[in-house]
């Protein structure tokens, strides 16, 4: 299932598109479980509900405009670091060279608040009187379904709900000096998020294709299969003492490729278009004003 | 006002604390208001609401069970790394040393999940399996009223609620091998929190003590004056850029004296019991287990 959030005549509401990706019926939530987005019946799921039934009829994708699919999820967002290894040999030359240490042992988790979360084709705001180095990052993002601690390797996969699509949009100066990375990641509007959930039965993340472009020219391209760190093993290394929960997202880390890792760097400037499309599962397309 | 989340006679419940600290009278409340605690009024009042009702007799604090005073943080908490000079003086001694450069220029922030969340006397469990190196940090921790975006220093503390004590739990060993610590910082039960919230107009967090006792050995005593950042500059720091809102929690940051700045360095084992007081606003005490 692709399950989108979005809204229509004035109201938010969830539901599940059409397998030619053409139009997308709406489920039966209340206004209140609309308002959370697929969260609501991740949530269902979890405790063993079913999903709602469909609520009218199917509407034509182009005359509804889509939310993130958690347009605010439970907690800040998992985030890993320097998690392929092309990207982790760039950032060795760039202002993060002296966190190059040890960078195969241990995964980089950081968080990025919820409310930074807007939808696939929002815009995103560049705090220009704060940073002067705004960059992307095209990432793979997962969603836990079935919560948990303590999750071992083998039994990972079996927690994942399904996959979605976000740029972790970071202000390199602030993420820098700050030596923590939590705040340079989490300004407002910093997580373009979307086009849907493609659920995990459908969609294999350990095997797709990770790619960003700037104005349209290609800067990130990328197989997951070369994660540093992969998903299982995030999965497991997050949830040791540490409970994970229905609607968690772990965002899996970014390709090669970033403004920053260039010589000189190329930063995002408003006006710039930032597209993040991952194979088989969608595309999300932002402009920085 | 001293506002306190309780737990009497099965169901939670949000009161003040009266004057000579004996009892607590219970507010008009829906119970799911209840539920989050001293979140829901802090939420009211910032919509320009007015404070509950009192709800029937002020009750024996004696015969109550006193819950955090945020049991469920709307996110993330934010947390302040090496915020008080003499506790940075001890870390650039420890494994932590690296780290040190800049120490006065920029705040160091991260967080921890709301999750790991417990009450001003709760057991704290013991990641036995994940870190042998489990260590305390007393803190004072501020509650945001007025939300606000780009909070300049000098509007900043009209936008504290109140203050509450925090032990900001922490797994030296999981913080120091991801870089990023948001994962030391956040395993279950990590955050004792309370014994309630002390508003801001009767109490001057600028200027109090934090103290800190293991099993009745004396660890921490610092005075908030000593922070090298002080409140309105984190106020300043965390909302250039991102939004804050009523109920974000900032703990401050921990004075010297922490297990890990000892030499050897003397971290928590079950059995532990470590009571974290702050001058005219309370003191928690929980036991490791």
């Amino acid at each position: 299932m692709r399950i989108a959030t979005f809204t229509s005549e004035g109201h938010r509401k969830v539901g599940l598109v059409s397998a030619d990706g053409k139009t997308v019926t709406p489920l039966l939530l209340t206004p209140e479980q609309a308002d959370s987005g697929v969260l609501t019946l991740i949530e269902i799921l979890a405790r063993g509900g079913s999903l709602p039934e469909a609520s009218g009829h199917a509407v034509d994708l182009r005359e509804v405009v889509l939310d993130a699919p958690l347009p605010k999820p439970r907690r800040n967002l998992w985030c890993v670091g320097r998690n392929y290894h092309a990207h982790a040999k760039e950032l060795s030359a760039s202002v993060f060279k002296d966190n190059s240490a040890k960078t195969d042992e241990w995964p980089i988790v950081f968080t990025k608040v919820p409310e930074c979360v807007v939808g696939p084709h929002d815009e995103v705001l560049v705090p220009s009187e704060v940073s002067t180095q705004i960059d992307y990052e095209a990432e793979l993002a997962l969603v836990i379904g079935k919560g948990g601690k303590d999750i071992a390797r083998d039994a990972a996969m079996s927690h994942v709900f399904g996959y979605t699509v976000v740029n972790d949009v970071t202000a390199r100066d602030v993420q820098m000096r700050h030596g923590q990375w939590d705040l340079g990641k989490s300004f407002d509007t910093f997580c373009p998020m979307g086009p849907w959930i493609l659920t995990a039965d459908e969609f294999d993340g350990t095997k797709t294709r990770v790619r960003c472009w700037v104005n349209g020219e290609l800067r990130q391209d990328g197989p997951t299969e070369n994660m540093i760190f992969d998903i299982p093993t995030l999965i497991e290394t997050i949830s040791r003492g540490i409970t994970l929960y229905p609607g968690d997202v772990i965002a899996t880390g970014t390709p090669a490729g970033v403004g920053m890792g260039m010589n000189p760097p190329r930063y995002l400037r408003a006006g710039d278009v930032v597209r993040v499309e991952i194979d088989g599962l969608g595309a999300i397309e932002n402009k920085f004003v």
